[in-house]
């Protein structure tokens, strides 16, 4: 497989990550009261990519972002929304799961990118269900196959219509070689928790399972007759509104969103400008250096004024831009090796703004901003370049940006000044979020606990320094940088790890990352980019799918696909 | 990278795991009161395969089949020892490693199984120690670099000598593009619980760390200077065996342990024969059928009589044979896709043995004898083939044997009898053992319970019937087989179903089962061969690694590798 991608579709060079409701081509959002649906009725012309149709509800990485932007929405434009019914717009098909076309054209560095971002999307699904009530429906009347069914396992309540036809696949073993659903095997052995042989069964039968067999298998929820299917999805959406908890949080009868507006970006060739993010390209050396850059406003004095502020409120818009910058770096700029995290700001400023989050830990919109930071630390955790945060004077390393600290892979951070530099020697500060698990990472402990696995007591110390400025050598000792290095080894040191770092194996660095940034527990969540992916990864590379002779590439060609039989 | 393998040095055309210490060509065993030591003087000439040198103590599968065999020889052979001490016999360098140039010469498959079983050697090192209290001590005198390292690590006590040059090393991301150890990582993260700052500087520093460096990154456990190594090795000897409770399970002074004579063995092209097992190829439809026998003897009536009988009784010769068969195919036998596991006995007779090992099970033997099992059945687990139980009339799957049928990915059972057959009904028998956690899967859980994850109920329904005969239709309804089939099915159904599974891509089923099998919890263990087996499985495939200008081709060429820089 050629790693040369396909072209865009839409004539551009990146794809971009930002959209609304009113250029979506795939999704159809409505609100009415405490319910939302998402009609998914793809536009078959509406490929990122030249090249595939996404016919039968079929889909690619466009089709995915808008999901993932829908939801956004629903959380912080529509609060009071309490159920989410995901449903088709096309009769006979849920979805037929990621494109084939789209896949057997894609190089191989997009197609882990994009089940990475879907995985991404299909877990956020999941936490707007566990951490804000969001309950979802997913209504299959047709085909739900593959990454279709995937979709449908995110939810949490699958209703598939029993018409002697309806049915739930898991197809990609027979057709396609590849493993199934990229995340999809284990949400049917931890979410679902199917038999593993029934699993085997299921994952190896093309035409998938339909009716009460499904739902005796636990692969669905309930089955319905069409005739009873829009009661059934009435019942069961006033049943999760009516068994939620009485909101106490801001988002009852009468409760306003807020308006998430695009984000201002200023695009040029090696820079990136938002408002409170720049990214800047150094090609010829491979390193990204993103700059976030502190609140320049004040804290919001109440709950009310938190929600005018809305998506201008700091917490929020750099959240946004950072998860936008993120996703550039990941699927436009291939060759970067090194992300370099800086920060210029105030730490005080930084943690009072940590501090009104808290103070309205309750209101729901204080919450999803602790959630969405949540996500885009995560995403962080998940991005295969080498990461490392320089902490310097000016820097405002504090409280939710002090995580991006213990996300690197590594940090450096200044003793003293710089020749020439009057301010203040750089210091770090700890708040309570950097040890009340909000953040918590992909494994469920948050980063200064998976950092300090070893080392409970360092942990404990921590705790004592939250609130005091930290200065390198206080920070080293606290275990909470790598290396506190003086002005004069700085510019050496620093310059000799990002030569060597872009001089080793970019493959070799993605599975150093991956396996040391999560130690300790595993749970759904890290598993599924753990094992799943991984072995994704790697099939997507075997020439049984991907080679002349795979399968992928030979999908729909008339040609059976030709396999090396030996066992690996 | 070509999936022709290398010639194997000793003119045969197989691997052979069978081995025993006058045979050794790598290791010294030697065995003083309750210490053991294992000496590694790598012999450069002794490799298994054609075209390489094993220089510096580096090691290929040939140096870990013998390491596996004295730890199993300790346990069996030497009750009484209780701390075996792993030391290098050559100077300045305790071991350098997976060899490099046996690694750039095998085969995928060959890497992947050598990785795994190197894995499953360690794991079975830790076993020793959590489950028979036999504490290791691994001292480095010089270099400890990757799998040498790796070996440390699985130790319960690292001794590195202080003397400015030994140090301990993971090399492998800087020299060869490929990730640690193959199970290093997991080790650094969740045993020695290394930060993950500290390790990612460890893991890419060529030359490693010494010196009290080494023990404050937690990457050893003690260092001393050469003047007082042999003392403290003493000493740290004499602690564990100090600090072990005294044994009541007759391995105290005087214990005498059992001889591990040679398996007999009737090897032809198309059949394996041993005493309990038969192994039948049919290469035209890539299978190999597995058949079991159950016991030919009386249970031993004493824990005196199970010691003298001890390599011959037939819980231990079977479990012996069983594995010896299953390695034999995973590294000789690369077209099988489909173990079939028959069996054939007497179900009563398999649970008094099983019977056996329960009253007697603070004895020393019968605990060695399940664990022993619980190794042999984690191996089937880990191997990457699709497994099936067929269960027919003359079958003895009871107790220990039936835990066969639930690590099968899938099973099938006759109901009834087949046409012209006199025998009774096939049953299945369950006993305490499958419900005890002693033959507990990787993930900490035994088979059942994973394999009714959501359903409890079911599980303790299965523990109504222990010792009941199951037949076909009260298996499928306790949810331990997946498919009851009558006589007039039978053979259509299983024809087509493996005919179904040769056909499928070899790899998509290696993922496919891989993840299947290990719902629920991870384990260090099972992220090992997770999480860190997969990523090295695709590494090893990536052209940055073994295409023609990569760095495992291209190690020691003098020339360096060029890399593909995109990031995946």
């Amino acid at each position: 497989m050629a790693e040369t991608g396909q072209k865009l579709a839409n004539g551009l060079t990146r794809i971009d990550f930002a959209t609304d409701p009113s250029r979506y081509r795939h999704w159809k959002l409505s609100v009415d009261g405490k319910v939302a649906t998402l009609v998914l009725d793809v536009d078959e012309r509406g490929g990122l990519f030249e090249g595939y149709d996404l016919k039968l509800n079929s889909y690619d990485l466009g089709v995915d972002i808008e999901l993932a932007d829908a939801f956004e929405r629903i959380r912080f434009e529509h609060p009071e929304v309490r159920v989410v019914q995901l449903r088709s717009g096309k009769p006979r098909v849920f979805c037929a799961g990621a494109n084939i076309r789209m896949l057997a054209g894609a190089s191989h560095t997009h197609k882990v990118n994009f089940c990475k971002f879907t995985n991404e999307t299909r877990n956020a699904i999941e936490d707007a269900s566990a951490a804000s009530g969001l309950r979802t429906i997913c209504v299959i009347n047709g085909t739900a196959a593959g990454g279709g069914y995937e979709l449908a396992l995110a939810t949490d309540h699958i209703i598939l219509v029993d018409d002697g036809s309806s049915s739930v696949s898991l197809p990609e073993v027979p057709l396609l070689a590849v493993l199934p659903g990229t995340g999809g095997l284990t949400r049917i052995t931890d979410k679902r928790k199917v038999r593993r042989d029934r699993a085997d069964f299921f994952c190896t039968t093309e035409e998938g399972i339909k009716g009460r067999r499904a739902v005796e298998w636990r692969l669905v929820d309930e089955v319905t007759p069409n005739s009873q299917l829009e009661a059934v999805i009435a019942a069961r959406s006033r049943e999760f509104i009516d068994g939620a908890s009485q909101p106490e949080d801001g988002s009852g009868p009468g409760a306003h969103g807020i308006s998430l507006p695009p984000l201002e970006r200023n695009i040029s060739s090696d820079h990136r400008e938002y408002d409170y993010v720049s990214v800047a390209f150094n090609r010829a050396a491979r390193i990204a250096t993103i700059t976030l850059r502190g609140p320049d406003m004040p804290c919001p004095e109440s709950a009310e004024e938190m929600v005018s502020q809305g998506a201008s409120l700091w917490s929020l818009q750099i959240a946004r831009e950072l998860d936008d910058a993120i996703l550039d770096i990941r699927l436009n700029e291939l060759d970067v090796a090194v992300i370099v995290f800086k920060s210029e700001g105030d730490l005080r400023t930084v943690l009072d703004h940590d501090l009104v989050l808290a103070r309205h830990g309750r209101h729901w919109l204080a919450r999803e901003i602790r959630l969405k930071w949540k996500r885009v630390l995560k995403r962080i955790d998940l991005t295969s370049r080498s990461l490392v945060a320089l902490v310097e004077p000016g820097s405002c390393f504090a409280g939710t940006l002090a995580e991006i600290v213990f996300a690197a892979d590594r940090s450096y951070m200044l003793i003293g000044r710089h020749d020439g530099d009057n301010r203040p020697p750089a210091g770090i500060m700890l708040g309570d979020i950097n040890l009340s698990g909000a953040l918590a990472m992909g494994n469920g402990l948050d980063r200064l606990s998976t950092r300090f696995l070893g080392e409970p007591a360092v942990r404990d110390k921590a705790r004592q320094a939250v609130g005091e400025v930290l200065d390198a050598k206080a920070a080293e000792a606290l275990g909470l940088i790598t290396f506190a290095l003086d002005d004069i080894d700085w510019e050496d040191e620093i310059r000799l790890f990002l030569e060597e770092r872009a001089s080793f194996s970019p493959d070799s660095l993605t599975g150093l990352e991956a396996s040391l940034r999560f130690g300790g527990p595993e749970t759904m969540e890290t598993k599924i980019f753990a094992r799943l992916s991984a072995w994704q990864n790697w099939i997507f590379q075997r020439p049984n799918a991907t080679g002349e002779t795979g399968a992928l590439s030979r999908y729909g060609s008339g040609r059976k696909p030709e396999f090396d039989t030996k066992r690996v």
